[in-house]
């Protein structure tokens, strides 16, 4: 067999053909590293792998924000960034902090990012996977010796899943009270903080400057299963679902189930069954992808021989669009007058202002994106994230994208969670090409 | 204005029209007593409205068994019992029993009961109507010299709204692990007997030995609206339902509100919607009183944002006929099958045995009934009793029957349990005309 030498290359042609294929200057001429950039996928693999042990167990990764595994996770993401060739630091909010000069480095950074902390039985991707394939994107320039135009950063945001601590603060929408709220930890967002190396009085000094940022990329499992079931490669996330909360309160009368007749009754379960149903009609009436959910219903007094006497229950719509938000909310509203008149029951609702107001990605970073993947063979998506990410903190300061690979059996938050090794490795390719892609082009 | 005189009768005529009208010699020739006997209605709600204030409260009245607001209720029945003539003891189970002796004392007792222990914030009637009409009765027929042939008692069962414990015991159904259950009181169903006189070590010698008792009547509000509603006088109780429970576990998959699309949910809170819907239309779908409810409903795990993975409900039916009852189960487990398809969800039905067969009352009984209210111009209805009663147990050992009387608003259980002095009046006066018809009868 002929030892093939298609990578045997000189430094001359490494450096035409890094300069042809990628827009870049191939540094680093002893390196014998291939022409065209990919990730290395195996190390990728083996790193998600390898913090999904901290914290991990049979039953699932337990990995909460600001406790002793947190810690640990990030000082192996430490090392992981210094590898790479990233400089080090946790702002004052505690988000952990890899940066690498650009040739340009008066150039606004691009920002990848996502987080490491879990919830209580999670899985090894939500987060990781962003955090790994950033560094892995970084990592692989470094390797092949391209330094990019503009320079980049890996951040590791704190407590994204107890409520987005650290991308809020970057985006100066950390307000006071919320520092004082208590975490899964049993510490305070405040005191947190400081176990991570942050400080709560000085948290401005984390807020990133109009101009700062470039673009921030996010690749994230989806979390939902519309892509594995359509066997689509790739989603291009539009933007984040606004999110409005009701409490609903069904008042019927509290009466003997025994003597009691039929068509006596004044049964708020059976309202609150009839509004339930409502609810998932409403929802699917409409074209889109709205969503609602009737997650949590109790009925009291809650005796097997007691005709329920009042229902309480919430009610939460999705949709990247508010009117059809309030379309929906309408309908259901309707639609509970006439359940009212049904059974002789009242149905309030009250809303709760949970402040989540729908957020668009950056349209031209989404192009740029499309592009990448048609480039690479990708099949795409076009979607809404119906769960918060820190990108929706990072697109109210400046251009953000979120890409999703799928997640088998759309299962998340378990142990259970899984994206195969294919998706894991297009997702990190894509991020990698879609930052060159970015790089190259004019700043805004 | 010439003075009526009417009612001013010689002791001879008096006689002669007790003779006619009632059937008895009328004793005690000197009281001036009117010739029909009827019930003093004033000093029945007196009793009534006196007795609410032995544990009452604005929010309601609260006697629980085995208390001391119970046992002050019982001392003061007990001064009532005496006042009518009757000779009070305290059975082994902790039965108040008053006794009057007959004409001819080897004959069977006739015995009237009910209870005056009350739920938490009850009402001034539930039990208490029973046992102060009976009293009452005894006390007309006292006060006009009028000895019954079969001999008379007043029960107060023990402790009926915790578990029926003095009618159990009387028909020899209370066994020994009842005895170590809880009460509301906080001592065990063995300590409460103790409190109030009675030794659990000795209960079966409450039990009435076969032949003992004529007949057992019993005069209780409904509870349920539908003799007001219907505008009736009387309910004439042909039985007591039958009462199935089962467990209903509904099993669907737990899953991200915001990322899992509407139709590839598998909700278990919408299949348990769409399974209270149909309980109620399996119930109501077939002539007949039968009743259907789902009183307890728990969905998990009952977050907002969380679409329930599981929820879990109580199904109970009542109906005076078994085959009845198994007939409307085998409809819901039906559509149980169907809500399941479309779901995409499990659904288990567990059925808990509760030994709650369906008792009939005496035919005969209720003849006698009829026929006394047809004689006093009184409508009547005939209906199930929907509730339990310490008839039903006596149903078990003595043709017994139990006559209610409107309850306003259907509502019992409450402080805003009430029926019309009218109904209180008119149930009391056919109590004493059923037993006086009862009397003139022949014994079994």
């Amino acid at each position: 067999m002929r030892p093939s030498n298609s990578f045997r290359l000189s430094g001359l042609r490494r450096l035409v053909l890094g300069v042809l294929l990628l827009g870049y200057p191939l540094h680093g001429a002893d390196s014998g590293a291939p022409p065209a950039l990919v990730v290395n996928a195996e190390r990728l693999q083996e790193r998600i792998d390898r913090l999904a042990r901290i914290g991990g167990t049979p039953q699932g990764v337990t990995r909460l924000a600001f406790t002793e595994n947190d810690l640990r996770g990030r000082e192996y993401v430490t090392r992981l960034m210094r590898e790479a060739g990233l400089e080090v630091r946790v702002d004052d909010a505690g988000n952990l902090s890899g940066r690498r000069q650009g040739r340009q480095p008066v150039r606004p950074a691009i920002v990848l990012g996502s987080h490491i902390d879990t919830v209580p039985l999670a899985g090894a991707y939500d987060g990781v996977l962003g955090v790994m394939a950033a560094i892995e994107c970084v990592q692989v320039l470094e390797e092949h010796g391209v330094r990019t135009r503009h320079p980049l950063e890996v951040i590791v945001f704190a407590n994204e899943e107890g409520g987005m601590t650290g991308s809020r603060a970057l985006a100066g929408r950390l307000n006071a009270q919320a520092l004082k709220e208590s975490s899964r930890s049993g510490m305070s967002i405040r005191q947190g903080i400081a176990a991570l190396g942050g400080d709560a009085d000085r948290i401005s000094r984390a807020i990133r400057r109009p101009g700062e940022v470039r673009a921030y990329l996010e690749l994230h499992i989806e979390q939902g299963g519309s892509l594995e079931s359509e066997g689509t490669d790739i989603g291009i996330v539009e933007g984040f679902v606004g999110i409005r909360w009701w409490d609903v309160t069904v008042k019927g009368f509290a009466n003997h189930a025994g003597t009691t007749p039929m068509n006596a009754r004044q049964d708020a379960l059976l309202a609150a069954a009839k509004l339930v149903i409502a609810v998932h009609q409403a929802a699917r009436s409409l074209p889109g992808r709205q969503v609602a959910t009737v997650g949590r219903l109790t009925a009291e007094p809650g005796a097997p021989n007691v005709i329920p006497g009042r229902v309480e229950l919430s009610l939460e719509l999705r949709d990247l669009a508010g009117p059809k938000l309030e379309q929906v909310f309408q309908e259901i509203r309707r639609q509970a007058r006439l359940i009212e008149q049904e059974t002789n029951t009242g149905i309030d609702f009250k809303e709760i202002d949970i402040g989540v107001e729908p957020t668009l990605t950056d349209p031209k970073l989404q192009e740029v994106i499309r592009e990448a993947a048609e480039a690479m063979g990708l099949n795409y998506a076009r979607l809404p994230s119906g769960a918060a990410h820190d990108a929706q903190n990072m697109a109210r300061i400046a251009p953000s994208a979120l890409i999703f690979v799928p997640s088998v059996g759309g299962i998340s938050h378990s142990p259970q969670e899984h994206t195969h090794p294919r998706d894991v490795a297009n997702g990190a390719n894509l991020l990698l090409q879609t930052l060159i892609r970015l790089d190259r082009q004019a700043g805004p």
